[in-house]
């Protein structure tokens, strides 16, 4: 058993990539052949749910199953449908009446390289499809495990969970009152807290792990969750679109507030360290086999995209 | 055992505006209040939701459970769910990139009435909701039967399903092809067909039905799904904005292919007809239980709204 987090990060850069491309070729598998009539909407879900991006959500869904060894393909399948789920939620997000962004992972936004129809359309698509995905006997023979998977996510990307915390985003940007640490902190666990904790937790529904074991991961994925976005608030107020692959500095100019804005730099910094070290303590009851997700919260509060 | 489709339909009459009135019910108690910072998300999702209509995908949920003795509690829980992802799906194709309606069931559309970006965060949190109804152990306590309607409905809304028809749809308008009785058949199957041949056949998961017995619910809902696309379109070329509380005329001033376009009003009465005939054939083996789902056949395409 390891106690502290690991100096290095190159065994987690290695093992970020190996998932990274194996949670491609799960997509690549899972997503409909632009075939057919309708090969359009197939190409644009293909399109926002190929295009690359760190696969934080699949990794940890990965690194979670892997403590209590579940079958690989298993937790491809839920690693995928998570994946769905995030692209189809940037996807609308980045539309003109939500974001307006032109650039997502350096290349042009859904509705760029298709239109504005279709984008709504493949986001709407990828989302039934992630419960398909999981609703599906492939993915585990118990249909208990199952349900449970499809509550969990729907919950999680659902109007108290990620669709809620859109809209407080939303909120924010029209209202004159400042916000507060608390409300930024709600807005956060909502937008994308939620479907982190569920990422990380859905490991342990797949093991059938012990509530407590399956506690554990979903307070790690709560605090990396925290640690995430802070991080992603300071790489926008400090690294360059070419580092990140999306436009930067939005939010100042959005008067959009943040953490960074509220507390300054530094003291985002040492509050994103504090929690990075907090989710690693969740994982205290989890030998070596934890290791990665031990670094990965340390890598994630000092990536530069 | 009742053989041909009763003549009157009165008593169909008073148990569709019972229905309705339930499924109201189930959906104002599932659907998250209007409280707490997020309330203007609920407001919209409520908007969309409880604002009339006919409720048919409700219905065939209720009536199929009927045949099988599920618990009103369950089958109520089940059609307010697919009243949901229905609502999601008239609030994004109601959107000016899809097909810029301003007037749903005599009220203004759902971003006409809210703002766009609402009405996307509204209709893609609404398509959540409606599977964490399916999924949570309220709706059934076998957790295969939830895992089967999460599944079931997840293929009927996604690529293959509704969200497919829909594409077809925005490839039809812009096409210099001609349309084909295959092709607008294609479509609406996929569009509205599916889920209402879910609808029929949600009934029947709930009451772990044999497989004949599904089937023939199945087959029920996908003869019954193309009348009634049948009606409406002969609705939209004959009925005034007044009776269905939409605009009409649509169709032909947008250009779009409709069988009543393409065989005329006649013979598409005619289809229609056979169309309802051969759906209330699937129910032979059923007995008077089934009444009023043979009445929903006649009445489909007679209705004037």
């Amino acid at each position: 058993m390891s106690g502290a987090a690991p100096e290095t990060a190159s065994p987690l850069l290695a093992a970020l990539a190996a998932s990274v491309a194996e949670i491609e070729n799960a997509l690549d598998t899972l997503l409909p052949p632009e075939e057919g009539p309708e090969a359009p909407l197939y190409a644009a879900m293909r399109y926002a749910a190929l295009g690359g991006g760190k696969r934080l959500r699949g990794f940890l869904v990965l690194e979670g199953a892997a403590q209590f060894r579940v079958s690989r393909t298993s937790a491809l399948r839920v690693a995928a449908a998570i994946e769905m789920l995030h692209a189809y939620s940037l996807a609308h997000d980045d539309l003109p009446a939500m974001d307006n962004d032109d650039l997502r992972r350096g290349r042009p936004t859904l509705h760029k390289a298709f239109d504005e129809a279709t984008a709504i359309l493949a986001g709407d698509a990828l989302q039934a499809h992630a419960f398909a995905v999981l609703a599906h006997e492939d993915t585990h023979s118990d249909p208990a495990v199952r349900a449970d998977l499809c509550l969990r996510l729907a919950q999680a990307a659902g109007p108290r969970g990620m669709c809620g915390g859109q809209m407080l985003d939303m909120l924010a940007e029209s209202s004159r009152e400042p916000a507060t640490e608390a409300s930024i902190g709600r807005l956060q666990v909502l937008k994308t807290g939620k479907l982190i904790e569920f990422s990380a937790e859905a490991g342990a529904i797949l093991g059938k792990a012990p509530g407590m074991q399956r506690h554990c991961l979903l307070a790690y994925g709560r605090e990396l969750g925290a640690a995430f976005q802070i991080a992603d608030d300071i790489l926008d107020a400090t690294a360059t679109a070419a580092e990140t692959g999306k436009a930067t500095g939005k939010d100042a100019a959005a008067g959009k507030a943040t953490l960074v804005g509220l507390l300054g730099l530094e003291r985002a910094r040492i509050q994103a360290e504090r929690l990075a070290e907090q989710a690693v303590s969740h994982l205290d009851s989890f030998g070596e086999r934890a290791d990665l997700l031990r670094m990965l919260a340390a890598y994630t509060i000092h990536r530069r995209s």
